[in-house]
């Protein structure tokens, strides 16, 4: 594909040189929009616009923007001046035109929305006015609504008329003279109905939707578990908005799922999409919240050392394994935390079964530190033919291991139960935990076992 | 949502009890069959089957089964007995009813099998054969596929008449007189067109496909992309076998993130949905063998420590800040490398721009390594009054966070480049690396440094 992709950027590039617009535009037209943004990797930004201007189709150029990054449109759009770029947004689907006007700045915004005809403007306008990440934000108002009153043949007939203008139209809603949303039909409903049936006689009426200032996912959720193509979104007087499609939402379960690792890892929910190809600064600021927390830990963790000195004075040798005690710990905790946030976010994991879910994490736990403090024991001896260091070596290691498996399982869950996001929990903050209480497993341990068998 | 299906729990139990089968029936009707799916959590075994032995419906029965685990599946198909089963397994879509006889042993699958019609028990055949993970396996065969000379009139009465055995029919399929794919049109432009028009002359020729044997995610990735309700699987010959629909790509993109999240942290690939509810130690020897890696680390981590002991032995301040050093080494590769598998999963980091994510990277991390380092001088020259060992630690973190973020962003580029799963490389390879090479790094400046100052 990359291989593919690469060549035909070539030949494109060749074909503006050599002024064969005809045979350049068969091939633009034979692209199907993410093909054609998968070839603007390729290309340099004035060949891009040099593309775009020879393209007299608005609609194909609304077509083939949509699909490329806000930057690049804005790009584009500012080189096709004002007027045509009002002329393109018009032919866009109105969620892709609000998505790119809310990244312009206000001013430009608002000339752009001046020059388009009225009620498309005000169109655009209603989805702007949404907060990010809610159902409003995301949602298009170009579906199918009908009065309920029509025959099967009426409504298809009417779906043909409003095709041109609609998202998709294998849902048709039913909404009553207020455009309250009192039904829903499928196209293939519809195709196989009497003809002259009344739509209200066989529609569904016990519609599933989302509102308006819902989170986006609750959309994403539904529409994945109800294997549906759509959702409709009203407002809380059941008003019929706008619709969210299936492809939309696969946009916002990947968006989800990318933010939801990246607070495993303290990478802050700012670093998000846009951040990937932002300034150093901006990422390194987005990245210093959680390390700071991780240095306060780091300082906890050596004041325990600290605090065990005399030990460490007598058994240098305790020190080659504080390693191995933090990376054993610090691993086991990402492993069981990172097991229960993706659990929770899947459905896996029920946090109704709280205590039954950490119970047998202990259990795992209790086995794997059983296993790895034997073999440690075994190689702390042999190593540095200590047989006490080996029972502090061992021991302390499995101790780790199971509360290192108990937190990591607990705190996501607890997270939960008490409305926190649990990815928050994963990473830095158990490991930043399960250092410190490591270590005062280790040294305590060690101090203790070591007088005992020396006294 | 919970509160709720936990109520109606109640209230099935209390009518089961009370024999009102009547308004027992009325309720699962007007339930959805993840909503039904959500109820039976709540339900005991017992009751679920009773109320599948209560429902006439085989059509009905399949729909509410095909969205339970495999487990409950069995037990109620087991329940009802073989006859019935077969029967409901006719009525179930021929991808669900592969699931399901793939779950169960080889002989029940065959006995189940033989006493369905012999077309139908072929059709899932077909599906059984393919491996895990491909495009075969996930697809399903009751698609609508028609000959290229009707016009949109008849393809439409067509679609009447297939539309009961197809799981889609908004997009329809073209072949020739081998049943090789020519052609796709949605049931859309088929509203739209000339109803006395052939089909032949508005159908889309370049359809987009897939291969029977390519890698599931290759579909996935396809409709995410381009935004398709559904694509058609064809073998190498151009036959079209099946097709797969938007609804299972979700599914098989959220199967992927959690793969990919799991292995970031070495849980391991097989530590899947199935294994969440495995028994202990089944889950503890998947996570075996990542630990194992870890300890080798922490070994030579230790060895390092050894290698230094003189110089650990005059200055026991250095054992303080170990954990320090380690922590935040390990954070910013954890970091650095999450962003990495991400941003080429989502496509955002691309591997042809190689040297410039490294250098950028590395970029973000000498600005937090010099953040940072400062910060840590300070900490322990103030704590511990001593101005060598605060340069030692200052120095040897802000090299420590550079090298981090550099090997976590190099290695999964690497590995993909090598066409090696980069979540593998993050997680505990990266961390095992970060801290054999930051201890490195501190004991050497270390022991430099204070021989340096104190010569």
């Amino acid at each position: 594909m990359e291989e593919k992709m690469k060549e035909l950027s070539e030949k494109i590039i060749r074909l503006l040189e050599e002024k064969k617009i005809q045979e350049l535009k068969e091939i633009i037209d034979g692209l199907y929009p993410t093909e054609f943004a998968g070839l603007t990797d390729y290309l340099p930004l004035e060949q891009i616009i040099e593309i775009f201007k020879l393209l007299k189709d608005d609609e194909k150029i609304a077509e083939l923007l949509s699909e490329l990054s806000s930057e690049l449109q804005a790009n584009i759009m500012d080189a096709l001046g004002k007027e045509k770029a009002s002329d393109i947004l018009e032919e866009m689907d109105t969620d892709e035109a609000a998505d790119f006007l809310g990244e312009i700045t206000p001013q430009e915004s608002r000339e752009l929305l001046d020059l388009m005809p009225k009620e498309e403007a005000e169109e655009i306008e209603e989805l702007l006015k949404y907060e990010e990440n809610t159902a409003g934000s995301i949602m298009n108002n170009e579906f199918v609504a009908l009065p309920e009153d029509l025959t099967a043949e009426e409504a298809i007939n009417k779906i043909r008329e409003l095709s041109p203008e609609a998202e998709t139209i294998y849902y048709v809603y039913i909404v009553d003279k207020r455009e309250r949303l009192i039904g829903v039909i499928s196209l293939r409903d519809l195709i196989m109905a009497n003809p002259k049936a009344k739509i209200s006689e066989f529609m569904e009426e016990d519609v599933v939707s989302v509102l308006d200032t819902e989170d986006q996912e609750t959309a994403a959720r539904i529409i994945a578990d109800y294997d549906f193509l759509a959702i409709p979104v009203i407002d809380r007087k059941g008003t019929l908005l706008g619709i969210i499609t299936v492809d939309d939402i696969i946009d916002v379960l990947q968006e989800e799922v990318t933010e939801d690792i990246h607070k495993m890892v303290g990478s802050s929910e700012v670093y998000e999409d846009k951040l990937i190809k932002a300034s150093p600064l901006t990422r390194a600021k987005a990245r210093l919240p959680w390390l700071f927390v991780c240095m306060a830990g780091g300082i906890l963790s050596g004041s325990v050392i600290k605090l065990h000195s005399d030990t460490l004075q007598t058994v240098m040798a305790m020190a080659f394994f504080i390693p191995i005690i933090m990376a054993m710990g610090g691993n086991v905790g990402a492993q069981s935390s990172t097991i229960a946030v993706r659990g929770l976010a899947t459905g896996q994991l029920r946090i109704d079964e709280l205590w039954y879910n950490i119970w047998t994490e202990t259990k795992v736990g209790s086995l794997i530190g059983i296993i790895v403090g034997i073999i440690i024991s075994l190689v702390a001896l042999i190593w540095q033919d200590n047989y006490v260091l080996g029972l502090v070596i061992g021991l302390s290691l499995c101790l780790t291991i199971i509360t290192a498996a108990t937190i990591g399982t607990l705190l996501p869950l607890i997270f939960t139960k008490i409305k926190i996001d649990p990815a928050i929990a994963a990473g830095p903050f158990i490991t930043t935990i399960v250092d410190v209480g490591s270590l005062l497993i280790y040294f305590s341990l060690g101090t203790f076992l070591f007088k005992w068998f020396s006294g």
